[in-house]
């Protein structure tokens, strides 16, 4: 039987839609290139390599997508792109900093129940101001104990963080949407992992599911299946 | 008679050298729009009027300067930039990310001495990323307890930082450069604040110093001067 101290919870995708923003800012550029004779698969193609170049100098959120965007769409108009498309990308940009913030399905009432026994910690990336404004307008932010933006979600990471808290990893259960970034560091640190799988995962994010059977994994449909496996878990 | 449990250290400005790479990146700026004939007094308004704009959605550092560099380019050109300059501005930012970490007089061999006796934490805003990368570059990262990257040094971040650490304000002494984000809110929560002027202030950090005479506030010419005022303090 075990009793976890801590509970860490994804942000984008776990407790809120994130991933379906990024896809319509993105239209919203191919829309802009389109009269540019930019396919939609070439723009895609070429952004993501653009974001993964850049991912080490900018890290992750939309300010370092949007510059990005901007780079990629230079690089694929040969220069022709006119500033005024360009200050199209920085208002997809700032559309998307101001979207509304919608919760996903049962988030709400469930982490209002989780946090009546245990201390719940947000462990996110992106942008520190974005991801802090996105949980002050979600109304979860009273459940929060702690909110934690994190440049990469790796093991070395994880581990200071819980270090930094006082936290054994043994006794921390973490909730996300990735594959690698939410469930693997964790299982590795000696963890509890649930996965629940969003509708959508970022080429970034991709990674193989463990096996079932694997230990200290758990993998649910939706998040308000939680507090049931956790009451399971603690009480087995 | 106190002993501090915390020194908590800006770093811009106070540990290295910052405001001096934007300053440079801004002259970059103003050469790639002379030939628009931009005026660098024009520019420097203009530019600074859309940070500010900028600065609630964006929050601070060199990804948000950035942003609001290309739409100040394209504004004050009536959107006659064309995509190569926008590179080039991208190519500023990127070659400010990459640009070496000089320390300031004295931190080095004083850091490695406050450490000694003391918890150390650094306390910043801008890019969390920059600022992680900036701190491992710099040979510094061996001396630190924790660094915290937040979004803005206001009275109620720092309650909570401090609160969230276990930290008693009475006990934090906090060093900094700027008057309105190191200074003022520590003294205001009870703290011990050391203000150590850089040589030049960004605009909008720009606070009126203390008077003299200011309970628990202290200004020193340089960093090298901080284990000796400390060692008054906690003998006093």
């Amino acid at each position: 039987m075990i009793h976890y101290d801590l509970i860490a919870l994804d942000a984008d995708d776990t407790l809120w839609h994130n991933e379906r923003l990024y896809e319509a800012t993105q239209a919203g550029l191919a829309e802009l290139l389109a009269p540019y004779g930019i396919d939609v698969p070439i723009l895609n193609e070429h952004l993501f390599k653009t974001e993964t170049g850049n991912i080490s100098l900018f890290g992750y959120g939309i300010k370092s997508f949007t510059l990005s965007m901007i780079q990629a769409a230079i690089e694929l108009t040969d220069g022709k792109i006119v500033a005024r498309d360009v200050m199209g990308i920085l208002s997809l940009a700032k559309a998307q900093l101001t979207a509304p913030v919608e919760l996903l399905d049962h988030v709400a009432e469930t982490t209002a129940k989780l946090a009546q026994f245990h201390r719940l910690m947000m462990v996110t990336k992106g942008d520190l101001l974005d991801q802090e404004r996105k949980l002050t307008r979600s109304g979860l932010g009273q459940y929060f104990h702690t909110i934690e933006v994190i440049s990469d979600k790796t093991v070395e990471t994880y581990a200071r963080l819980f270090k930094n808290h006082g936290l054994e990893p043994e006794r921390v259960l973490m909730v996300g949407d990735s594959i690698r970034s939410d469930i693997q560091p964790i299982l590795e640190l000696g963890g509890t992992a649930v996965y629940i799988p969003y509708q959508v995962t970022w080429q970034h994010e991709a990674g193989d599911v463990p096996a079932s059977g694997t230990l200290r994994f758990y993998q649910l449909d939706h998040f308000g299946q939680l507090p049931a496996l956790l009451e399971e878990l603690e009480s087995g």
